[in-house]
């Protein structure tokens, strides 16, 4: 299984981004609206120069208080953000993200992004692949 | 897989809970300290009322903006709680998760909270169940 499968399986829609200088109330706000958990900081909507979680904004909310919500996505995004090729398996993406302790991955063609993967995608691919590799195993030792 | 072969799997740890009088804000430094995604509200640490996460803080502050930071816990957690019992299977407990789009669910004993589980937790026991399996399988066809 690769991440061009996985993407494939997904509602086709481009890559939400915020810019840089966007304030964190403004981030929380799309995050809310577009019902997503994280979203990638670029200045083009292809160059990714970072990425913002949920996670991000309530740990900051939690040492600072409300003062972070006028700082820009630009302050608090993690910068150095892992991404993934098109032919990448399934099974190295899950490794990143496990051993990175992240969910949302940037999918790059060259230098430009062409999409987004959840841990969730990854996970439902991987279960399923699983379960037809145990059906097709057990299905040879019964002769079918 | 049972939830109770899950639960021995995690350090073992009491649950973490707030009151339900708790402010957002605190909840958001809680979550932040105990790193952690989500927590139970509850009044004695042992029936849960509901569950506040980083989900439902970022969302209402991108609708409302900081003046949600004041409201009580009780005002935004989710009431509806989905809970498991200890001898209930991972496929059992993910199925909710998907179902629902809740990531945490409390562990009960009767009426007593004996622990949280994760779509995480969930999901790296279904992974490594479904690859043992498949072993397994592959084993007989070798002959071994």
């Amino acid at each position: 299984m690769q991440v061009h499968q996985i993407l494939r399986s997904k509602p086709k829609q481009s890559v939400i981004t915020v810019k840089p200088a966007t304030s964190i109330a403004d981030a929380a706000r799309l995050l809310a609206e577009r019902r997503i958990g994280a979203v990638i900081v670029s200045n083009d909507g292809k160059a990714p120069l970072g990425i913002l979680s949920e996670r991000d904004i309530v740990r900051d909310l939690g040492r600072r208080g409300s003062v972070c919500l006028t700082d820009t996505v630009e302050a608090l995004m993690t910068r150095n953000l892992v991404s993934c090729e098109n032919s990448e398996s399934a099974d190295s993406v899950l490794e990143k993200m496990t051993a990175g302790r992240f969910r949302h991955m940037p999918v790059m063609d060259g230098a430009d992004m062409i999409g987004i993967i959840s841990i969730g995608d990854v996970v439902a691919a991987r279960i399923s692949e699983l379960a037809m590799e145990k059906d097709a195993l057990a299905n040879m030792i019964m002769g079918n």
